[in-house]
């Protein structure tokens, strides 16, 4: 049973003069900033702000690297190789690395954005050229993956290129008894009650178990949350579960301080 | 009486199903290379294969930062701001710098390309802006300058940010008795007799100056040789600069061995 | 003194992920609205989805071609050919036109945007190049063009290549005893008072006169008054507008139903 | 038992500083023109002067519109809805359209590119979003689609929406006995061997049939052969082909003056 968690969020997705999500006021909710790299969304500019705000927050930051489709937001799954994979997550890091270090600051993790991540959940071979690409940049990075019932192959696979692996858990998200997350396209796939999602959350870090779909009941375990800043009730949602982790003494704080 | 010398080319150029520029012939001829990075040009597989050719090589490798111009190849003025130029640059600097750590190489220098080096030779504030975003970034990094009659300014100008600055030469190009570079609009801008292009740098590098186009005769001093690879002639040019500069007991090295 | 006016707009800015612009609430208060191609913004989705708008609101539509600068929104100055603007201009009425056509409208104008506008007032030859395009795809196209001291000149260039110039008129910006907007960084640029805009805008089409921002009055004719619709304040600057006009008596109507 | 055959091959496929495509040689050989329209490949300016190639050579020009993935060439299957592959077309389209009609052209026909054209092919309800999008921008366009046994369900989609189909072979590639191409990944996938290549194309217009890889024989129709201008040896290929349809008494003709 851990005492600690780490609240993730995707921040830095705005370009040139589009603003997409409440940067200000999510960082600060947060111990860990996935930051948008350029390719889905985000700019240099944009990045550069986006450390601001982390720095200024003292929050964790890390890449949110995605598929070059700026118009489909990293969205659209996109047939590209493993090689692509790893030639594009290594350059994002990078760049994100650079806008970083100019502001004294080191990545802690990596988090595949949106098809990117998709895609990896479906195929682990992908997560493992992520892993790869990190592992040849700087092996401190932590990758970022969904929590589910085979955590352990990832877990070895992490090992094995020298990186370490962190759960992540939706709250708001309906899981099937298979540990995966309910399709969008379905009902109750999101789930919008904010007690609601503040429960799941405590019962996850508490008893490691999540309640599915169906009302079966598996055994999982996360050690990042992830949150949503696009909408000042997202951002309510986020205030509830800081608050029922504090009552349920949980510290939040950025994962790299913590996982093993 | 410099005994050393480097010679840089642009290499890293090609863009997805589109190649330009004979880097494999080019690389093992230079002795500095500077890639590409996404942004004018280059994409982040080309980087790969192209920082592979010079670890093959042993040719030290620098970023190439460009305007966010692909369709014009960052040969186009824009009116991008201070603060932009070090945002693109620092963002550029960190895509290569991992895929160079990838590969177990480090960046050794920085060098504009095409519109934002001839911006930055018309306006000094902005060789200041490429240089603090690397500073920010690695003060090992060597900034390539336009070599020409003021190059005290910019040296303080590297000092005040802890970075070096190497000087670059034109052997290619016929010079201005004020230092500067003749616009290619004008006739004989551009010297296509390889002898004559190789007697200029032996001369440049023997007694450090330049005949001018007026006949003229001024001081200059130059770290660096810029020579383009982008057809078979053009590697003739390098080949016999190479040859000029070995029977003239000129050693060619990176720039980063020998610059105080 | 004329008894029509037209109102026109900048809208379909969105892209992908991103939103810009009350679109939804400022076309049914104009009788133009530019339409953005794909090049400074807009996408092909988000132009179908405008098209529908204004073809619900009864608004003509006009493209507005900027430079292919996604990342800068089109504001940024780029040392572009006339002939690459023309290529550009042409390519953009082009893709507007069709999703236009498919349903069942036909474009009546063209705003340039952004830097490429302000380059035309600059540089005339830059509306002639915009002219060129216009009328090679098509010379009913009316352009829209900066109202100022000498537009006779643009008017005799317009019928040189069989095209129709509408000037266009800033109620919200003050101007120079010469007929140029005073510049926004200048104090006084832009007119916040929602009352004041609608004077100056009534007084332009009742006297032919505008009052400068040094007192003097000059005179000025404009066929149509160009507005925002970025955010709640601008929507209510183009209401008060509008009431203004009707209580003076002036009909609002697209300028091709009048422009001779 | 046709006797003219038109011969199509992509064109316009460079960008900016980057030329792919022998297309000064390859258009005076073929009579219909697949030209880039800007998502996978071409810009305005490339456009314009393959545009102007098509006049010169007296050749049908028709859009090849792609998907908006530049860096991947338009040959990455991309997870796109109907509506944005209707939306990307249709602004495509739109974009050739008035570059053509700047230099007096009209697009006769449109191919799909790369990845579009091969999701189509395993999902007809692309054939018919590209179809609907014709439809609504020009009727007369002639809808380019892979020649195979299942032929007349495509045409009786193109009636539905008023447009012509055209069936289009590959007389250097090896098919299955279901009418379907041999995956490039597969030997034998491509024929280089010229006159087998020319042999092909007659037999299938003289006799309405093909010689599939395992020895089969099967009855196909086509009324465009597909032709490639990489490179000089592509070059060749269209000579011979040329050259045997000639002697075989077939012309060579844009498939808009000949099909039904």
């Amino acid at each position: 049973m851990s005492t600690r968690i780490d609240l993730n969020s995707d921040v830095g997705e705005s370009f040139g003069a589009y603003k997409i999500g409440l940067d200000e006021e999510v960082v600060p909710l947060i111990s860990s900033a996935n930051v948008a790299c350029g390719f889905h969304a985000g700019d240099p500019s944009v990045m550069r702000r986006t450390i601001a705000l982390a720095a200024a927050g003292k929050v964790a930051v890390g890449a949110h690297p995605g598929l070059p489709d700026l118009m489909g937001f990293g969205r659209r799954t996109m047939d590209v190789s493993l090689q692509e994979i790893k030639d594009y997550v290594t350059y994002q890091i990078g760049a994100l690395s650079a806008v970083a270090a100019a502001q004294k600051l080191v990545l802690q993790h990596v988090k595949p954005h949106g098809a990117l991540y998709n895609m990896a959940v479906k195929r682990p071979e992908i997560w493992e050229a992520v892993a790869q690409a990190m592992a040849a940049v700087d092996p401190n990075l932590i990758l970022f993956a969904l929590a589910g019932l085979d955590q352990t192959g990832l877990k070895y696979m992490g090992d094995r290129h020298g990186i370490r692996v962190a759960f992540e858990f939706f709250g708001d998200r309906a899981y099937n008894s298979d540990g995966s997350l309910v399709s969008r396209k379905l009902p109750g796939a999101v789930i919008h009650d904010k007690d609601q999602v503040a429960e799941k959350i405590i019962q996850l870090i508490k008893t490691g178990t999540v309640t599915c779909i169906d009302g079966s009941e598996i055994a999982l375990k996360a050690d990042t949350i992830c949150v949503h800043g696009d909408n000042p009730s997202a951002l309510d949602l986020i205030r509830n579960i800081r608050r029922a982790l504090n009552f349920a003494g949980i510290e939040i704080a950025p994962v790299g301080d913590f996982l093993k």
